[in-house]
């Protein structure tokens, strides 16, 4: 099989990724880093090295690391919390996830708050004059913007838009799903509040760990409750960090991936990385483009991607085209790939579109089986 | 090492379960469940499969498994939910975890909810005539019960107290974390609306996957937001069961886990693997009788328990002595395991107690290590 879905969930993993975890939960798999004896110590030790490692990965030495299940909660912990403590006018790129935009709906329609989407012109350019123009009519209480989007790839200014949105004071959260790891990012930078991460993703690592950064200094309420194996007599969650948002038992085994994760990453290099994504990612434009009856969307010269790459193919649907790809063995996401928002913009709603997502283990005998469906494809068309 | 914290997370995991998780995520984790291609296929089958277990397992064809990072999360989209729904009265027992207690004391705060204690005996029995005057005087709309409290171990007669609940039409909710693939519960009943388990515990599954089972009719407020991979144009979360409740990427590695656990367990059955918990409870008892110095909490004669035991040694904190027991290679839990209204309840709060749990798994040799640091501390007492 030729995996082109590493947007969805990267694949493979690095080796030491599979091996570290498997060694570690057979061996310290006892605790869940709460205790006083040698497994949870040892525990304890690999989550806190695991927070560091993220800390140096992005910048960010200031910032405290709380780890979620998945980047879908801890979206909603902070984009919950920050409307919990009333945050109305919310500004969202036009490439969000449902995992952002489904939560914004809810309260939409409870009356709570109001969503307004970012300027970004027909070029895919985020319009910063527009925003400021936008910002002076509403003012922004919390700006949301997916580093990355799930369905073409581009990247976001994060930097320029967040300096914008703190001279409004508005709060700002960075969804680097498809980033972390892979695009450098200073995420110490004073402008950004929240930066979501999702482990099995952009870093390599395995499902069921994820989480964000924040501001040590961030006054964010907690919507979900639970046990923290510490301050237990209090009925609030605990005033420290991270235990106020790390509820429930932790993934032990999660975080052991994780962090075996982050040591190969550093080892190689996120900018490597993204050098050797973004050249797989040429390499699968222009073998695209070989073929007339794709049309590939959203990539203009000039602008930043990851590499994700959406087309259509004239005449079949995309969820048709995607049975023709699984049937010959390559793996695609096709139809809206939970961002119905990104397509809109696109203009490819409700249709969808085919994405192929390549990284850094994308293999020259994936590019040749590629190219081997497509051939079949434009033959029988 | 000797581990008796199992109570906290089981250790060590059947052989099977490090094994299959770790073949299955390295040849078939390049997908969460999406897709239509090979892996997505395959994750798909092992999902469907899992389901398929737990409902046997748990003798409820009829209900719906909906699968969470961890039974806190499990127990606040339920919580939570149901006071979305307008719940206001709301009966605990007086075991509960802060997994639950946290949760109520939040919504007790704005108001919106009375929580009121089950009646329990000082011997430890649940007073049926008294709840039911309770109930006559306070009509229940959620009643909530630990299946085994996770600080003595005690079972609740679940079906009893639910069958009461429900000629109140309470909405009921039985957390089964120390007991799942454990105490044998039809969960398949009428009376039972919401039934809660933890992938890691007593289910002998890693850590990441836990989830709770429903009657598919139950109007459930969704209270958690995000991708589904289903029905994405729609701004709400779908209707369609289990995807209201499971959005995210699937850990697809920790339901590997899940798999291989209940297989084993459905091998051995429910009853063997009580039983031999039973017997080493049995054993453990008898061991810490030995010692006059401590006292053992909570254990009458007549009631069921699990394999849990608290203890105190006077003159001694519970967290000095966890400190001895640690030092000296033995695992226990100390302080309050996050239930201090279970602590209150016996008289325990707030220093707590020393927790020793024991399964299926504990050896010969742990008992052993156990006598000597248990002499060990008689003799330097």
């Amino acid at each position: 099989m030729a995996y082109f879905d590493n947007a969805a969930t990267t694949y493979p993993k690095p080796d030491e990724v599979y091996s570290f975890m498997s060694e570690f939960y057979r061996n310290h798999g006892g605790s869940a880093g709460r205790g006083d004896y040698g497994l949870a110590n040892k525990a304890k030790g690999i989550i806190d090295e695991t927070r560091s490692l993220l800390k140096d990965l992005l910048h960010c030495p200031a910032k405290q690391v709380v780890f979620t299940p998945t980047a879908t909660i801890a979206l909603n912990m902070i984009i919950q919390g920050v409307i919990a403590g009333s945050a109305k006018n919310i500004y969202v790129s036009p490439f969000e996830h449902n995992a952002v935009t489904r939560i914004l709906y809810h309260f939409e329609q409870l009356g709570k708050i109001k969503i307004t989407d970012l300027a970004v012109s027909p070029l895919l350019e985020y319009d910063l004059e527009r925003i400021r123009y936008q910002f002076d009519a509403v003012h922004p209480d919390m700006v949301i913007v997916s580093h990355a989007s799930n369905v073409i790839g581009l990247i976001a200014p994060v930097e320029e838009i967040f300096a914008l949105a703190k001279e409004y004071d508005a709060i700002t959260l960075v969804d680097m799903a498809q980033t972390a790891g892979l695009v450098d990012l200073n995420v110490g930078l004073e402008t950004i509040d929240y930066a979501v991460f999702a482990g099995h993703k952009t870093l390599l690592g395995p499902t069921g760990i994820s989480g964000f950064l924040m501001k040590p200094t961030a006054n964010l309420l907690p919507v979900i409750f639970g046990g923290t194996g510490y301050d237990s007599a209090n009925q609030n969650m605990p005033d420290s960090l991270p235990e106020k948002y790390e509820m429930g038992t932790f993934n032990i085994l999660g975080v052991s991936g994780l962090n075996a994760a982050l040591k190969w990453i550093k080892e190689r290099t996120v900018n490597q990385l993204y050098k050797e994504e973004n050249d797989h990612r040429e390499k699968l434009l222009q073998l695209l483009y070989e073929y007339p009856f794709l049309s590939v969307i959203g990539n203009i010269q000039g602008r930043k991607y990851v590499g994700i790459v959406s087309c259509r193919i004239d005449g079949i649907s995309s969820d048709s085209a995607g049975s023709i790809f699984a049937e010959n063995g390559i793996a695609v996401r096709t139809g809206l790939q939970c961002a119905p928002k990104a397509h809109k913009f696109l203009g490819t709603f409700p249709e969808g579109t085919i994405r192929f997502s390549v990284n850094c283990f994308t293999s020259e005998n994936d590019f040749v089986e590629l190219r081997n469906v497509l051939s079949y494809i434009q033959e029988n068309l």
